[in-house]
């Protein structure tokens, strides 16, 4: 696969927009390989993801952003632009549950997540073994005693991840709730999995819930993670029927398998930088 | 097809109940074409679906009940008794919409669903040729004006059904809230569509609320009425994919087809003795 | 809303065709709403629907092929131009089952279809009441006696399809096998139901095949018709689970369901000018 | 969870059977946890799955099949007698890929699969980290040179699995084709996962001819490997929505998480003893 570069645009709604861009990209060499967007009419705004061949381009992928300036000021545009060959550097962290972890570090290794993953941190040990078995240095950072003890655990996971330049964080089941200080430092780029269909069933026990309900389709809900908690934008969602016969054990042990598909598809979404947030709600494109 | 009893059971969990129906049944002649059972271990309870050709049973219909006495006592059971060819008079209320309506009628007139239905009634006076075209009586009951109009209406309906000798009301998007008086009267026999995946969205208007949120699912969910509002025992539950491109008309109009489904799913399973309420939550034989 | 003109482009992969396209559009006033595209690499053709509004565009609308033509010349391209407030005349043909007619005529009640539906054509007389409760002429063209019964009947169905000036067929079940000079007439015009996943289960009994080969999941498939049987290009499948309960009866009655569903979002696919078939396959915007 | 036994039937459908077993059940003592059944109208075929807690039971395991033999000859029933916690010894093969195989072990030290998982064997030499990492022996056996390369490799297999008494064999996207002879050594006791919707598209490419036939779902499909390749029963099937945008890589990509999940839940089907194979069919009870 030759290298694209991929920009992520969303501008007031205007008539021009799309044959601007396009024009953009053709007077420069650049053959558009992917084009798709979206507009909302409610609040008149437009979304665009152009991913463009790079091989012809005629600016360096260092001089594109202010390249493209003129047409992003005239349109008023939020721009981001992405390269296909460079990979985010993920971190993954965890807790007791192995589900989600196990099956990121699978999906990696047979190449499938366009990421490099720089470690996995978890306030448990257990998982030392998984990750360094896929070649990922694995960071225990206990919660230790005191009334502080969980802000300096905190602390310490932020000073890892800017340490390590992560750039990506994905919360695989990682049941610590997150500080706003902690949420800020990656806008957008703390992606979670919660184990019900949001907005039903917030909080640490869903299943519970969802059994006492007696509900006959659980499901799972990927979003990115905002100061406040479960309410952040959702990028993928889904279901699985269940029955009188699912005991919480069975719905836990059903739910497992949405989690680790809808974490996934969410992942991958946001590293080939397919989703983008506005508001509470995202644009996924496909 | 031959004619079936249905006994619908449930009593305290206890060893020997699966023996004793069967030996019941068995020792008067009667075939088990079908058994179901489950035991909610939280619980303690034991329930049971059992359904035996009538051919060559011993006692008539109507002696069966007091036939089944000293088992039913024996085990303290609750006992709901139906037979295969006696179909149920069921009322469809609707309001505006007309789909869930037009799809119930369809069904039952290519024999669907084993009920007779016995009237169409709507606080709308749109519906009657529809009703009619199915060879199915419609009536209006609109809300008459004054403080007491809605009372008046219920009232009128509440008669209406009396009258009409109805055993199930099927609620098929009829938008008016029905009173404790109403619900009483028709102790689980009353089903509702809500057009969410509940308990997400509950209230009137289910598709803004979805599109506020950003879900990437919307459900629809098929309950029996109780007093309270969207909480009563759920039967079944389905729900569709969607994505930022689908505005809240669209959210509807695939939300319709949700309504449709679960609620033809949901009549059937109730006019085939399938279902089992208890407390809030229901099991469904399949 | 306002009034749009759809451009359904295809043509061989080059570097540019987007802008261009895009270009032309903006020049002469147009504003796009919505814009998507394909590349098939394998066969290297490029595809495209651009959808624009028409309010201040430069041309009238029989003037729009003509205008276009420079663009379209330069990149070899085949163009279907469309405008959205032009219905197009369908017809549905059916035979014994209703299911499928029953549904089509209360989407398009219901305003979901963007079609003018001219008649209802069938080689049985089951169904006037039911195409005329919608306000639909009724066809009764039965297969006549004679070696050459068939044919005849086929060639009257011809005849009044193009008397009525038909621009779409659909066959909601219709198991009359039509002659190629039947689908010639109308060349990716003619959408059938096919009751299997296709290719598993070509020909009249698939619900029987699916019995026999104890399958846990049935399918509908729909699909342009062309010379071959159950051959055309695909449109949209979708599946549902059974089990071993399920009689040949009861998958035929699940089936129907799915027949229902696949066949509705095809044809509005189709009407909405989202799909643009290429050799046996087609591409399906969203 | 305390130990139960699993009583799997088939008989011809006679008057009394559901009665007899429960009886024999509950005079010896035994509570019957969980019964389902299921009659085969179209060939007259009796099933039933019938669990009960050995707690309390009068006769020794190893007398059970003796004790019950009065009531399975009364019938003429096939019956196969499982406990709860005697685990099957299983051997998982695999060959290149890795999907499969990672999930199943996974699931197994998660819990999930109540079997012991004896032996990892593959044609090559890449899962062995795989294995050992789960504490599993893993044994390459590579075709070896010259015209009885195949055979050799395969009486080795024979001999192993034999050797290491294996009850059950997955063949986690194992690509040898086996001989009648390996086959008729373990009958029903080997499952496949097919990376097709079966029957559509048998044989070794079935996401390229997916691709090419334009199919808008995919499959997957597990069953009992027999004497003719791809025809064994089904035990589970699943499938995903595909579409134009999706190559044969990415097919490929799709279908290796239906893979994993209808291997694992037809797996586990077997190992919960609730599988019954008659003829080319499966009664699965849930």
């Amino acid at each position: 696969m030759a290298a694209t570069a991929v920009l992520l645009l969303s501008c007031p709604d205007r008539t021009g927009v799309v044959a601007a861009v396009a024009d953009f990209v053709w007077r420069h060499g650049g053959n558009i390989v992917d084009a798709e967007q979206h507009t909302d009419d409610v609040d008149g705004v437009f979304f665009q993801r152009v991913e463009f061949e790079l091989d012809g381009f005629a600016f360096e992928r260092d001089d594109l952003p202010k390249a493209f300036w003129a047409v992003a000021e005239r349109f008023d545009m939020d721009v981001r632009v992405h390269f296909s060959d460079e990979r985010p550097r993920l971190a993954i962290l965890a807790s007791k549950a192995s589900h989600c972890l196990e099956d990121l570090l699978n999906r990696w290794r047979a190449g499938e997540l366009p990421a490099e993953v720089a470690l996995v941190a978890s306030n448990h040990p257990d998982h030392r073994a998984l990750a360094e078995f896929s070649g990922v240095p694995f960071h225990h950072l206990p919660v230790g005693d005191g009334p502080d003890g969980a802000a300096r655990q905190e602390a310490a996971m932020i000073e890892l991840l800017e340490r390590e330049q992560v750039e990506r964080v994905v919360l695989a089941r990682y049941m610590r709730i997150l500080s706003p200080t902690f949420v800020e430092r990656f806008p957008s780029r703390i992606i979670n999995i919660h184990h019900s269909f949001l907005p039903a069933f917030v909080g640490a026990q869903p299943y519970r819930q969802a059994h006492e309900r007696g509900v006959k389709v659980i499901g799972a809900t990927a979003h990115y993670v905002t100061a406040e908690l479960d309410e952040g934008p959702i990028i993928d969602q889904d279901v699985a029927r269940v029955s009188h016969r699912d005991s919480v054990a069975e719905l836990a042990r059903k739910g497992r398998d949405l989690e680790v598909a809808v974490l996934a598809r969410a992942v991958r979404a946001d590293l080939e930088h397919r989703v983008l947030p506005f508001g509470n709600r995202t644009v996924v494109f496909h």
